[in-house]
C-alpha cells in the first residue's frame, strides 16, 4: 500500500520487559531466551526481507528506547506485567510523542496495563482475568481486516490465562477478533485504534505461562499486525497548532 | 431524555410473524397466544404507563402495518423468520421510510434475515448457526449504554440456538453485547444503528424452540431499548435534497 | 431516558477559569460575572427545574472541585485558557476517575487543550487557529442526535475565533457539529466520546473575546447536552480488575 | 500490504454514465472522450504499472459489466447522474454481490444517488446542494489514512457544484476528508464505509460542469482511493450461513 514498502524493510523493535523469563523457571523453560526473542524470531521467519527485527529489554539503558532507536523503528511491540511501574516516564513521554508521530504500536496481552497503552487510550485498561490455563478460542468478526489473512476461525489455543469483559477501553476504531474462553467469558480480544498519526494494535493472547508466543497462528497475527501498523510512507510529525492567517493556504499555493 | 416522554408514552408495535406458534405444536406450548402477545406482555409489565403496546402479524391486511399504524408507532420490534419472502414489498418500503423518518426498531433473533434489515444495513446479514439448545452467555461489554442498565453480567439462557461469527452487518455504530455459547463460538448479538433518523437494535437471543422471551433479563433488555429507541421529540422527515441558493440561510435567519 | 430524570434534577457544576474576564477589560465587558457565571445562568433558564446549577473556579480552594463536589455533580462544564498548566494534578486525576466512573464533562472552546481533555483523550488536542473575529457557521451532520434537538441549520455565530482542521483528536464516537468560517476552513467542532462510564462533549464554540454564550443556539446546545450527559441512573464505580474463578457467574446467580 | 501488490496490478474499471458527454456541449468540451477517459488516464499516469484501467459504460452491453468483466475487477470506480434509473437491477445485484465478496468500490460526486451506493448504504443518501460554480476546499481531517497520502491541506477546487450537509449516510467508518463551499456549506465529502469484504470510498468533487477529473490533487485523491480499495489477498466469497455442529472447528483442525 505504501511507498516505504517497495523501498524498505519495515523497522521493527520488538520490546521485552524480561522479567518473568529471568526469575520464573517454568517461563525460562517456555522462553529460555526471552519472549522478545521468541516474538521477534516469528516476526523474522514470516516477513523474511520485508522486516528488519531488532529486540529492546526494560534492563537496558533508557530500556532500549532511546530517541535514535525510536526514530528508527517503524512498528514497536510492547509485552510487559510484572514491571510496568518501572518503565520511566520519560521514556513513555518520548514512546507517546513517536506513536502520534506515526510510529505504529503493538501492545500484547498483559500490556494492557502498561504505562504508554493507557496513557494513549485514556481509560483504565482494566478487565476481568483468570489464570486456570484453558482453552481460549480467537474469533475473526472483520475477516476483510489485513490483520486476519491467513488466520483460520477460530485459532485454537489450548491452554492461556482468561481475559474477559467487561474491558475498560475507548470503542475500538475497528474490531477484529473476539475471543471466548471454556469458562464462558468473552473478550474483545483484537483492537485497533487510531491515535495521532499512528496506528495501535492490542492483541490479548500471550500469557508468560504458556507457548502461546510459539503458535503458529499467534504469530501469523502479529506478523500481519507489523505490517498493518507501518507507517505510510516517512513518519511524520505530530499535529502542531499552527497560528493560521487569513488566506494562508492561498498564498501558500502561490 | 426527550421532551416526548414527558407528554405521552411510547407508543409500541410488535409485530410477530406469527406462523411457527400456529404450526409448531412445541412453539405453541412456550408461547400459546404468539410470540408476539408475550413480548408484548412483557414490555407492559416493565415499561407500565410509559408505553402503549399493541400488537400486529404477518397474516393481518397489510401485515397490520398500515401507513396510520406506523405515523403512530415511535417503536417497533420485528419477529420473523419463516416467512421472510411473504412479506410485501411495498411494506417493507413503508417500513424502510418510517425508520429513516424516524421511527425506532428494534430486530429481534432470526429477523436478522428480513426484507427489512437487510435493507437497512446494505449486507448480506448471514452468519453461522447452529441449533442445539445450548447455552448461551450474554456479556455486556458497554455497560454505560442504556441498553446495559439493570442488566446481569453475564445473562445466562440456558438453551438457545447458537449464532456465530463471521456476522455479516456493517461495523455496529454501538456494540452493547457479545454472546458466547456452550460450543465455544461467539456472536455481536447486541449492536445498535443509526440510520437516517432513526435508531436500530439488533438483539439475537430469542429462537422459537425455547422460551426465551419469558426471560426476564431478555425482557428487561427489549424494554431497556424500546426507550432507548424512541425518537427524540416528533417523529422527523427523512432528509431530502434541498436547492439552497447562495445565502439562503441568512434569508431564512432575517 | 433514564429513571434518575423522573426522580431528581442533573446536578450540573459549571468551571470557569475565570482568569480573562479578572484581567482583560473587554472579556469583563462581556461577561461582568465570569463566563462562568453566563453559561450557568443560560442553563439554568432552559433546564429549569431539571437542573441544579452550580459554579466553581480555579482560584477556589482545590479550583471548587472537591471530591464532594464531584461526587454531587452528573455534568461538569469546563473552560480554560490562560491557566492550563495551574490545574492541579492532583484535581485533574479526581476529575478523570469521576469522568471514567459516569460523571458527564463538556469541554468548551479552549479547553482542547486542557490537562484533563488531553488525558481523557490521549492525543495532543492540538488543532489550527486565527483569531480574526470572522463569521462561524455550525452545521448540523446528525439531526436526529439529541444534542441538536431544536438546533438551526446552521448555528450563525458573527465572530468567532477560527479553529481548524487538522484537529488531533481520536475519531469520535459521535459527530454531531461541523463548523465552518469564512476564511475557508473547517472544524468537527462538536464531537462526542464515551470513556469509561462518562459521556464527553466537546463544543467549540466560546472564545472570550466575543459573546458567544450569550447566543441563544449555542445555550440551547449547551442545554441540550448537559441533558444528554447525565449519567443513566446512579453513578457507577469505574471497572476493576476482578479476579473471576471458573464458574463465578454461576454461583452468582444460585 | 497485500501479496497481491508485489504479484500483479490492480485491475481497475472506471465505469462511466456517459450521457453529459454525449449531449451537453459544455461537458464534451471538458472531456472530448468522456469522464471516464480522463478518469482512466489520470489513473494510469499516477498508478503506472500498479494498475491495469479499462472503462465500461451505461451504453454498452450489461452496462459493460458482465461476470466476467467484474470477476476481473479488483476496484471499480462509478460516476452517474443523469441516467441512475436506467442502470439495470439486475446488474445491480451483480455489482452488490461483488462488494460484498470483496470488489472495491469508488463512488464519485453525483454517484450517491447510484442504485448500488443507496443499496449497500440503506439509507437516502440525499443531501443539500447548489450549482453556481463556487470554490470548494477540500480538508484532511484524517491525515494518517492513505488515501490522503500527498494531497495538499486544502485542495483548492476553483468551481464546483456545491454539496451540503444534512448528507444521509450512515456514520461513515472513516472520514478522511471535509469539504468547505464559498457560500459557507460543509460536506462530509470522503468517506470510507466498509461492508462485506469490499472496502468503498465516497469522494464528492466532481460534477460534470467543471474540469474536476483534470485537477491533479483529485487525481492523486482517486490514485490513492484505488490502492487502499483494491481487496487483500485474493477476492473472497461474501459470508455464507454455515450450519456448524457441536465441535465443527475441532475436527476441521484435526
Amino acid at each position: 500500500m505504501s511507498e516505504r514498502e517497495a523501498q524498505r524493510p519495515v523497522r521493527v523493535t520488538v520490546w521485552g520487559e524480561n522479567v518473568h523469563e529471568r526469575r520464573d523457571e517454568p517461563v525460562r523453560a517456555l522462553y529460555p531466551e526471552g519472549m522478545h526473542a521468541t516474538i521477534a524470531a516469528g516476526l523474522g521467519r514470516l516477513l523474511g526481507d520485508a522486516a528488519q527485527v531488532r529486540t529492546a529489554t526494560l534492563q537496558e539503558p533508557e530500556h532500549g528506547l532511546t530517541g535514535d532507536v525510536l526514530a528508527g523503528t517503524d512498528v514497536l511491540t510492547w509485552w510487559g506485567h510484572a514491571a510496568h511501574e518501572e518503565v520511566d516516564d520519560a521514556v513513555v513521554e518520548r514512546l507517546h510523542a513517536a506513536v502520534l508521530g506515526g510510529m505504529g504500536l503493538l501492545v500484547l496481552h498483559s500490556g494492557h496495563l502498561s504505562k504508554i497503552f493507557r496513557r494513549l487510550l485514556g481509560t483504565s485498561c482494566n478487565l476481568r482475568w483468570r489464570n486456570e490455563g484453558e482453552r481460549e478460542l480467537v474469533w475473526t468478526v472483520d475477516p476483510a481486516h489485513p490483520i486476519a489473512a491467513g488466520v483460520p476461525q477460530p485459532i485454537v489455543i489450548d491452554a492461556q490465562e482468561m481475559y474477559g469483559e467487561h474491558f475498560d477501553i475507548p470503542a475500538p476504531d475497528e474490531l477484529v477478533f473476539v475471543s471466548s474462553f471454556a469458562g464462558g467469558e468473552v473478550f474483545r480480544g483484537g483492537c485497533s485504534f487510531f491515535r495521532g498519526r499512528g496506528r495501535i494494535f492490542y492483541f490479548s493472547p500471550g500469557d508468560q505461562e504458556y507457548p502461546v508466543y510459539h503458535h503458529p497462528d499467534v504469530q501469523r497475527v502479529l506478523a500481519n499486525a507489523v505490517r498493518w501498523a507501518a507507517p505510510v510512507g516517512e513518519r511524520g510529525a505530530a499535529t502542531e497548532s499552527p497560528q493560521s492567517p487569513l488566506g494562508w493556504f492561498e498564498r501558500e499555493a502561490a
